[in-house]
């Protein structure tokens, strides 16, 4: 039911609003068309808002939803399944590239549990399980306002009673900044989809409400920008399905070798994507049934989360191919959701750039990332937050007193 | 003889730093390779620095160079001369795109008249020639610390006595963190390459002097990245001659339509190119006579920028087709200098593409812009720091706990 809302409220963009930016772009002082693909995008983000300029948020969130793969048990990653618990753990000590990157643009970082199969450690309060001191000589910028400023170069997770997983409550940043584990578990990882569907659909259901939560949160918190995350061994197997489904492409067009497999392993990997959709034939007409059959459960959470900023006039900036996957899905479920999507990076698996010719996304950064967690569309934050700074900011050749051609 | 010493510090990239560097990238809690162009990006500002982990700046400027360019008589651009002395008004306004994206990133601006042909107005101290009032409901993000924090949204330039053109003495910023403006003017503007040569070569050395003093000036100042910028109508002419001479590259190759020529002035653009060329016959090996010939006193000064961040060991990162000529002649004078270069991104003009290719640089940044004044570079600026911390704030295995494949 929340998720039907959700799709109720979405709307297409602002026809009024792109016109006048596009109207605006011409006046400001620079040659049309001489920013290339960002004023298409400023455009976009204008319609989105229904307004001209769009708001330049202070505030940005990036949400990294981990759950487990059953998947993983046919051998088709190189890491052990409790490698995704432990990243957990890093994301919340704060010593993952996703961190460093976060703390790099000024957002705030929330790791959303919603299918972790083993245990998740606490960070430990010593340094062992956070960066060690800045060996730079000059000080570290500090992000922007907002709640993820931190008046130590590299914020700790904090020691003592508080700092093991949370309350229910999706993305409330800690007092202090550092990262924060919202524990919204559907269950201990999906299924392996060789064998049965990965999720019955009341799971699905229920992950698409965990995402979903996790975006309004954030949106009434203040973020302006929602960054998707990522985290689950395994799971570039489950997106490759769901991506083979959602496109008509065959297995092996969108399977890639994720973190790093070896030839016997990717051959067992489009192998086991083959034989999950030749089991179910999932329709793409059902989302959530092709959610049930072969996604993850944090594919799901990242559909509720993509459609949370969709219905909020909200951007979404999609990291790699576990968020193309999810925004297949989100706009199978209501296509207006495309307006609200940006195409945060090209990442390295294949599959990613079949999914963002399908929504027709030009991808800001191209620089062969495959990593996941968020990092990649959190390197384009600064250039979307450019585009629309453009609007704000930049004078006309009036008001400039600058001579047209 | 300030050109000769600089040449004389610049030194190859230190093998053992970059040793350790990729030693430490595979210890990190990412799989290897996971982070693309990123990986070897960090390894050469490792091999810069001769420390892993290079240094995390606080500090970024960007020195926009501006000259006119007598090859502007031959109808090489549909825009008036006088745009470029307007411009450089609006720059320290902070009113054009250079600024929006300066104030995204928190980098200073300073502006280097080395040859702007008519008289640069004062901006008004009223609305006229300063961006309006932000139209956001939501704060704008604060600018990293540095030389230009500002507590008003959109820094404006201060009215009063002071405001106008400063005294001698490259890059200081102002108190309050507004553009600067620095007076080093060579000459009203190049000569007309198509009947003598642009510059004396005393010139070109007098030019390529005000840039080095502005590279070492901001150095001092505490800038551990450097941006290039450059404004000056029909400069794309020159960079196309110059970028023709140091490749080899035929005139139509490396011409572009810069801020936007129709079909007769594109033709005429490239007429004019190879009617230079043939006039003077440059000769790569003296890249001082090449800049003489057909350079503009921008790109001589970017040249003395580049060098000083080289002697320096500065990383400068490169805008568009401008600062790529420039830095095809800086690594004619000193191969090395190429260690200190980053490429911001890919300008739509194809000479930059050409120049690139034969500097070895793959540009972060690929989005068709055509806009110059350093635009390009500082998209670029979050994704080189963001490289960079990663050997800083990263966990390693070991101390993250996380299990190895």
């Amino acid at each position: 039911m929340m998720l039907d809302e959700a799709i109720a409220e979405i709307r297409p963009l602002d026809g009024a609003a792109m016109a006048e930016a596009r109207e605006l772009h011409g006046r400001l002082t620079k040659p049309a068309g001489s920013l290339g693909v960002l004023e298409e995008l400023s455009v976009r983000l204008s319609g989105l808002a229904g307004v001209c300029p769009p708001p330049l948020p202070a505030e940005t969130a990036v949400a990294i939803f981990a759950a487990d793969h059953g998947v993983h048990a046919q051998g088709v990653s190189p890491w052990p399944q409790e490698v995704t618990a432990q990243m957990v753990s890093n994301f919340l000590a704060g010593g993952a590239v996703v961190n460093a990157f976060a703390r790099q643009v000024g957002a705030s970082v929330t790791v959303v549990d919603v299918g972790v199969a083993t245990p998740i450690a606490r960070p430990a309060p010593g340094p062992a399980a956070t960066p060690g001191p800045q060996p730079s000589a000059t000080p570290t910028p500090t992000p922007a306002p907002g709640p993820q400023p931190s008046a130590t170069p590299a914020p700790r997770r904090p020691a003592g009673p508080e700092a093991g997983i949370t309350a229910p409550g999706a993305g409330r940043p800690s007092p202090d900044g550092s990262p924060r584990l919202v524990s919204m578990r559907v269950r201990d990882g999906s299924r392996d989809m060789t064998v049965e569907p990965a999720q019955t659909r009341d799971e699905v259901r229920d992950a698409v409400e965990a995402g979903l939560r996790t975006g309004y949160e954030l949106r009434d918190r203040g973020a302006g920008f929602l960054v998707t995350g990522d985290m689950g061994i395994a799971n570039t197997t489950a997106a490759a399905a769901l991506i083979a489904v959602f496109t008509g492409a065959d297995p092996a067009e969108v399977t890639g070798r994720g973190t790093g497999v070896d030839d016997p392993t990717y051959a067992r990997k489009v192998a086991v994507v083959r034989a999950a959709l030749a089991r179910h034939a999932p329709d793409p007409a059902d989302p959530v049934g092709v959610l049930a059959a072969v996604g993850g459960l944090e594919h799901a959470a990242l559909v509720g989360f993509i459609l949370a900023g969709a219905a909020s006039r909200v951007p979404v900036l999609l990291d790699g191919v576990n968020a193309v996957a999810a925004a297949l899905a989100a706009v199978a479920l209501a296509p207006d959701a495309a307006g609200a999507l940006v195409a945060g990076h090209r990442s390295a698996e294949p599959g990613a750039t079949v999914g963002l010719d399908r929504l027709g996304l030009p991808p800001l950064i191209d620089l062969g990332l495959r990593l996941g967690e968020g990092t990649g569309a959190l390197l384009a934050l600064p250039v979307v937050a450019g585009a629309v700074r453009v609007l704000h900011e930049v004078a006309t050749f009036d008001a400039a007193g600058v001579s047209e051609k």
